[in-house]
């Protein structure tokens, strides 16, 4: 794994590779219990970092227990996979166009928890939540039947902007420092009761994870490619940053088996757009802000990013190695997310489910 | 007005009437760039600094300048007034239905953006995006051209939750300390567009604007008031905390003339309600969580919480005293929000329009 990260007593470390290397002597921004004074720092700053690190010849740690490597400000959580998107469509609004009107026009998000964004390795605790009746019948309150994973990338800015001036694409790499891996667990049916007309919220806000590791935008250059092509064509303010699609191998593990296998090329909108399009209302950045591209699926069977596609909402469970089917997560099941980048790994992010309270 | 503020230039100071009290000899937390260790003292700490406050003769202020009082950490947004969910439904969907089937059995809710959210007295820059091309044709990148205001109340959390922990409504006075006025500016033209399917996202993030006074939970004891019956019967984790409503008297003012009256005791949904659903499935409080109730509004013409609402979506101009119609804000206008509990007023919140750059 490449990246920064901090330790769980605080200090921050670099890793490239198997070991972690303690960089608490190099300096006031790494002797901290968080990333956020090496996030405000801009990209000079940021190159200087990576240099030093790779320079530095500390003390090695091999697996040690990690933090939340920075303080969240906002999460957005966008919905830009042109799989993901059309996969839910065609389950949802069968007989129906899959995409709604405009989804091909902007990158649809909206506001996540912040306070709930939890490091890799934190368990997740199966939430209760007011679930439809069945058969149009009363609404109950009970644990989540329909536990699920999103497998997403998030960006993490690192300099703040001006309330009031919109953030183009190609200002990108002035803003974000790097990105994290993101499992966006969904309880779906806490979230299908409860989202119209104003979205998700707790069938998402009871837990968000994310990698202890966090990999450096600039590390990533030799991954860039073009995106793929956007029809209809885009508003000139979401025109740029088609050539920051990230080739970067996606896998999801469920109990020691993967069982989805994709890559983040695919994107219909890029990191670059996404950005430009959450500041092209004025609203500011904060050094902290998290911004993740929703699950990632590819158009082929065993590349989505969730159960709910995976199984088809439940239709066609999947077959683990041990024998047992999954439509939804089990209590006691481990999932981990993996992407690698070439040479680069990015964090896991590793959590199992605890049954409800 | 009653409450607690934040100099601009630091310091916790008290009002309760015209003048305010400088409180920063008072102790470590009052000497402060913000309520923030104030807030996380819990209900002891909170009644020994009103006490203090009240008893202290330190200078007198005439309107200072202040800061935000505290450190938004997550900001959720209710829809909890029946009186405006029901005109939005007859508005956007006339002849059915003006509740969606889960309105009554949940106070629905998103979250929003917490690092826009600004203190009273903050410009309001109106806000470009994404709108929908009319008669179905191409959308356009263009500044609003439907801003609107929503007057509501929010509470603020100072007492941490536990993970996985939920708060029921009777735990309510151990958690929040306060409450502030909010104005939830609206761009109703990129929300209509962008909401459909994750719910409100650039239509609301460019800035929500709070009083600069937080007034303490324990001041308004007197007006605490029986809450309008529900039908159906809510399930038992929403049971408690009816009786919780708050008869605080509002107004919205438009350049001078006061444009809408209402009172929060009207609300479906208490505060107490709405904390014990945010997080029933276990999601955590922060220090700073501020969660807004949603557009008041009553059943009354005139008692409507937005422009949307009191011109029935433009279609009935408000007249103004000096002979102008307003459909929605144009720049240059002025809103100021008040809120009165018997002899205590809440903080105010004003702003004026500034012109799309």
């Amino acid at each position: 794994m490449s990246g920064f990260g901090v330790l769980a007593g605080g200090g921050v470390v670099w890793r490239d590779g198997d070991d972690a290397v303690d960089l608490t002597g190099l300096g006031d921004e790494l002797a901290q219990p968080s990333l956020d004074a090496l996030l405000s720092l801009g990209r000079d700053g940021w190159r200087q970092a990576v240099d030093a690190a790779r320079a530095h010849d500390g003390p090695r740690l091999r697996g040690p227990a990690l933090r939340l490597p920075f303080t969240v400000a906002d999460y957005v959580d966008f919905y830009s996979s042109l799989g993901h998107a059309t996969n839910m469509g065609r389950m949802f609004r069968p007989g129906a166009e899959p995409l709604h009107p405009n989804w091909r026009h902007l990158p649809v998000g909206y506001h996540g928890r912040a306070g709930t964004v939890v490091v890799s390795g934190t368990d997740v605790r199966r939430p209760r939540g007011q679930l439809h009746g069945a058969d149009g019948g009363n609404p109950e309150y009970a644990p989540t039947r329909r536990l699920d994973v999103e497998l997403e990338l998030g960006f993490v800015v690192g300099v703040p902007s001006t309330p009031g001036e919109p953030v183009p694409a190609d200002r990108f790499v002035d803003h974000v420092f790097g990105i994290v891996l993101v499992n966006d667990w969904s309880a779906r049916d806490i979230q299908a009761w409860e989202y119209v007309p104003l979205g998700p919220f707790l069938g998402k806000s009871f837990q968000t994870s994310i990698s202890a590791w966090v990999t450096p935008i600039a590390l990533l250059d030799e991954r860039r490619v073009p995106a793929p092509e956007q029809e209809p064509p885009v508003l000139p303010y979401l025109a740029d940053g088609r050539d920051f699609a990230l080739d970067i191998d996606l896998e999801t593990g469920l109990n020691g088996a993967v069982v989805s296998r994709s890559n983040a090329r695919s994107l219909y909108w890029t990191m670059p757009q996404q950005l430009a399009h959450a500041t092209s209302n004025g609203a500011s950045l904060r050094t902290g802000d998290l911004m993740a591209t929703g699950t990632i699926s590819g158009d082929t069977r065993g590349s989505e990013g969730s159960l709910i596609e995976l199984t088809r909402n439940g239709a066609e469970p999947l077959q683990l190695p041990d024998g047992s089917e999954r439509r939804f997560l089990e209590d006691g099941d481990e999932v981990v997310l993996r992407g690698r980048a070439g040479a680069i790994e990015l964090g896991e992010v590793r959590g199992r489910v605890l049954p409800a309270n």
